[in-house]
């Protein structure tokens, strides 16, 4: 399953891609299904806070008509920046699934730890998938654009 | 003008004092003039992204077309939670000003420091404004619930 669910988020990722964004891709779980699922916008909606992650919370919490997500487990392909790992704490997601990490501002251990900072007011638990997809999706992008 | 910024954020606030909302304002400013102007709606929409500072920067992004605010300045009466740093990072707003900190979830110094940290990649001018109303309004509206 967790698997599937990856690969429904890499699904998301390669939408991205054929929009010219950075392809992250995630989806939000509940009761082994998927509620939420979306792509990185930033430069389609030229929106600072278009990234994945956040267009997810905002479609689970508008589905469930609450701005508490716990229960839910997100999935993304992509370890999640600072203003995302915030918006995890900030909506209670129970469990995070990660594809990569990102050694520029990864915020779940790489750079920093949000999501496992015993000073903030959440904790959620990290689970490192090590998907080598997600990190060749983000790879070529990167090398197609120089 | 300062004084003015933050007189325009707490009145923002305000605004979400009589939604029932935990009281925090924010407003950006570039060219002297306020281009953006928003208050905490996490209630009211159930959604747990829709504090004032991302619902400030979307507003602002929209207005002008870009994700990058750059030479934007926010005001805002509450230090920002990890979530609203994040943004702030993400948006490339130039300066910060805050009204009063923030000891519980405060990413700016208090807790953690996500705006001016070497590890990630961008980095933000804060003010501190010490400003008491910005306070006081925080401690009645818990004083009420209690």
């Amino acid at each position: 399953m967790i698997k599937d669910f990856m690969h429904e988020s890499l699904e998301e990722a390669k939408r991205s891609l054929f929009l010219n964004e950075v392809p992250v891709g995630a989806v939000i779980v509940k009761d082994n299904k998927i509620i939420a699922r979306a792509h990185n916008l930033r430069e389609t909606l030229q929106d600072a806070t278009a990234h994945a992650e956040i267009l997810a919370i905002k479609k689970a919490c508008d589905l469930l008509g609450t701005w508490r997500l716990t229960g839910c487990d997100m999935y993304v392909t992509l370890e999640p920046c600072p203003m995302c790992a915030g918006a995890i704490l900030q909506s209670r997601i129970s469990k995070l699934y990660i594809g990569i990490f990102d050694p520029s501002v990864g915020a779940c251990g790489s750079v920093i730890n949000l999501i496992q900072n015993d000073a903030l007011n959440h904790w959620t638990e990290i689970n490192w998938l090590y998907n080598a997809e997600c990190g060749n999706l983000l790879t070529n992008f990167f090398k197609d654009k120089r």
